[in-house]
C-alpha cells in the first residue's frame, strides 16, 4: 500500500484477486477507497486505518479552496467511516486526521491539507516501525532454520509492511535467515492459502500450505518449533480472539509441547474485557462453508451449519503475547497491566 | 447398495454427484461395476467388498455353462481385484467368492452360481450385521439429545447399512432418539459435508456441518457429548490410522475432558503392526488442496503443499474401540490381544 504523490492516488494490491493475479488498484476517487475497504480489497485492521487515512488526505486535496472545506472533509470522513462498520482501525485513523483539520480550522485549506499528508504518512510509518518492532521482539524467541506454523493471515498484506504474525519472519528473512513455514489454508476463507502463502512465496520464504486438520500431523511429525498468530482482541486476563480454529492450534502446541505466541500491537489489547467470554463471537453466512467448491454446493440442502469467524484461545495456552512494546509472558494478567499501564 | 435381481444389477448411490444429484447406477456389466470401483463411485472398504462380491456372481452368470467357466470366473475376478490396487476388503470378498467356486468345482456352473449369489448375499448380510452390532455398542455409550461430533465418512455410504461410526446415531435414530450431530467437512475432499451430511440429514438427523477449524469452538460451547470416528487400520498397541485429522480432534477431545471412540470392524485391526509409526501415510496430490475453490488456484503458484491422506492417533487418546465383538476398554493392547484371541 503506498501514496502515489504524482498521480494522488492510493495504490493498494487487490486481495480478492489473490493469489490467482496480482492486480494493483490506484484510486483516486473516495468512492473507490470506500468500496475497495467495503469489499475487502484492502483488508486487515491497520491497513484499513492506514488506507482511510491516505482516503482523507486525498479527498480534502479535492474538497477545494472554499468556505466549505471543513463541511466538506467531515462529509468524506463520515462517508469512509460506513464502509466497514465494525473496524476499530477505521474510526480511528480518521478521527486522528480530524483532528488535525480541527487544530489548525483557521488556517487556510491548502495548508491544512499540507498536514494532513504529513499524518497520513506518519500514520503509515508508525503501522510499519509498530510491525518492525513486534517482528524484532519474535524473531529473539526462533532461530536460523526452525519450523513455524501460522493461521490466517496477520502479514504484509494485513498491515503497510512486515504484519505481525508474520513480521519476524520477513524480518529474518530479510537478514538471511531461513525458516521453513507451514501456513493452515484458514477455511471458511482461505486467507491463509490465499494470502499468506501468496506473500511468503513471493518474498521466496520456503513455504508450504496444509488443511487446517493437517497441524496435528504436521506437529508429530517433528517440523514444527513454534506457532505465531494474530490477534483481533485481547482480553485483560490474556484470553486472545482471533481467526476461527486459533484455539485448536493453541491446544495441539501445547499436547506436542511447541511454544504458542500470538503477535498483536498493544492497541489490541481491551483491558476493559476481563476475559475471552465477553468477547461476542460473529457468525457469518452459511453459504461461505456450503458453496465453495466448484461452485456448486458442497453440502446437502437443509443441513445447518455453524460458521464462528473467531475463536477464543484460552489465556494458559498462549505462551507470550508479543507486542511493539515488548515481550509479555505469563502469568498475562500481570504483564498486560504493567505494558498498559493500569 | 443392493442386488437387482430381476435385471441382474448392482444398485448403487454414485458418490461422486453427492451431495448435488442423488443418481443411482444399475450396473450389470463387469466392466462397470469396475469402473465404479476405481472411480470411487462405490467407495468405503466394507461397501467396496459386497460391491466386487456381487460384481463377481453377476460375471459367473454370464459365464455361461461351457467347460471354461473356472477360467473365464477368475480372468473376472483378477480384472476386478485391479480396480483398486490398496483396498484389503476388495480381495478379501474376491477370494471368499472363489474359495465357494473351488470347493464345488466339480458342480455344474448353473450349480455354482447358485452358491456364489448366496455367499455375495452372506457378505452383505454380515457387513450389515457387523454394522448393527457395532451400533449397539456404541449406542450403550451415548443417551438421548447427546451432541456428536464425527469427522469423514464412516457411515451407511461407506459401508452396507449402518456404517460404523455412525451406525449408533443411525440405530438410535431408528429408536426413535434424537441425537445433535456435528460433522467435520474434513479437507481436502469434504466427505464430511458431502457424504456424512448427506446420509444424516436424508434420514432426518440433526445436522450441522462445521470447517474442520471450528471444532475446538465446538467442543468449547460444551455442545458435544462424544466423538465417534471410524477407522483405516489399528495397530496392536491401540495406536488407529484414519482420515487426516482424526489425531487433531482427538487432541481437542482429550483437553476438554469429551470421550473420544473409534469404530471399526475388528478385521480393521492389524496384531502383526506393533504401533501407528508402523503404518505408513499415504500423501496425495497437492492440487486436491490447492485446486478446490471456484476451480480456481486458491494458492499460489511455486507453494508446497503437504497434503497426508491419513493421521495417526495415539492410543493414549482413545477412550475405547469399539468392534462387531465387544467395546475394547484402555489399555488398549490388553484388551486387543483378548478380542483378537492371540
Amino acid at each position: 500500500m503506498a501514496l502515489d504523490e504524482e498521480r494522488q492516488a492510493l495504490v493498494i494490491i487487490d486481495q480478492t484477486k489473490l493469489p490467482g493475479r496480482m492486480e494493483l488498484l490506484s484510486l483516486t476517487e473516495t468512492e473507490e477507497i470506500h468500496r475497495a475497504i467495503r469489499l475487502l480489497q484492502v483488508r486487515g485492521a491497520p491497513a484499513i486505518g492506514v488506507a482511510a487515512a491516505i482516503g482523507i488526505y486525498l479527498a480534502a486535496r479535492k474538497a477545494g479552496n472554499g468556505g466549505d472545506f471543513y463541511e466538506r472533509f467531515m462529509d468524506a470522513k463520515e462517508y469512509l467511516a460506513s464502509a466497514r462498520p465494525t473496524a476499530v482501525n477505521l474510526f480511528w485513523a480518521l478521527d486522528r486526521m480530524a483532528a488535525v483539520v480541527t487544530a489548525h480550522r483557521e488556517l487556510p485549506p491548502a495548508e491544512i491539507t499540507a498536514l494532513l499528508r504529513v499524518e497520513a504518512l506518519a500514520i503509515r510509518d508508525e503501522d510499519i516501525a509498530m510491525c518492525r518492532a513486534i517482528g524484532e521482539y519474535g524473531l529473539s524467541l526462533i532461530k536460523d532454520g526452525d519450523g513455524i506454523l501460522t493461521h490466517c493471515n496477520a502479514g504484509h498484506l494485513a498491515t503497510v509492511r512486515y504484519g505481525t504474525a508474520l513480521a519476524p519472519i520477513h524480518l529474518g528473512h530479510e537478514r538471511g535467515m531461513g525458516f521453513r513455514v507451514y501456513t493452515d489454508e484458514t477455511r471458511p476463507l482461505l486467507q491463509g492459502a490465499r494470502l499468506s502463502a501468496f506473500e511468503l512465496v513471493s518474498h521466496g520464504v520456503d513455504t508450504t500450505v496444509i488443511c487446517d486438520n493437517m497441524a496435528s500431523q504436521v506437529m508429530k511429525n517433528g517440523w514444527i518449533d513454534a506457532v505465531f498468530v494474530g490477534a483481533d482482541r485481547i482480553a485483560a486476563n490474556g484470553d486472545v480472539c482471533n481467526k476461527i480454529g486459533t484455539s485448536g492450534v493453541a491446544i495441539l502446541a501445547k499436547h506436542y509441547g511447541i511454544p504458542f505466541y500470538v503477535c498483536a500491537p498493544s492497541s489490541t489489547i481491551d483491558m476493559k474485557i476481563a476475559g475471552g467470554g465477553d468477547i461476542p463471537i460473529e457468525e457469518r453466512g452459511a453459504g461461505e462453508v456450503t458453496e465453495m467448491w466448484y461452485r456448486e454446493p458442497v453440502a446437502p440442502a437443509g443441513v445447518r451449519v455453524y460458521n464462528p469467524a473467531f475463536d477464543i484461545t484460552d489465556h494458559e495456552l498462549v505462551g507470550a503475547i508479543i507486542t511493539e512494546r515488548g515481550i509479555i509472558r505469563p502469568p498475562l494478567a500481570d504483564g498486560l497491566r504493567q505494558v498498559m499501564g493500569d
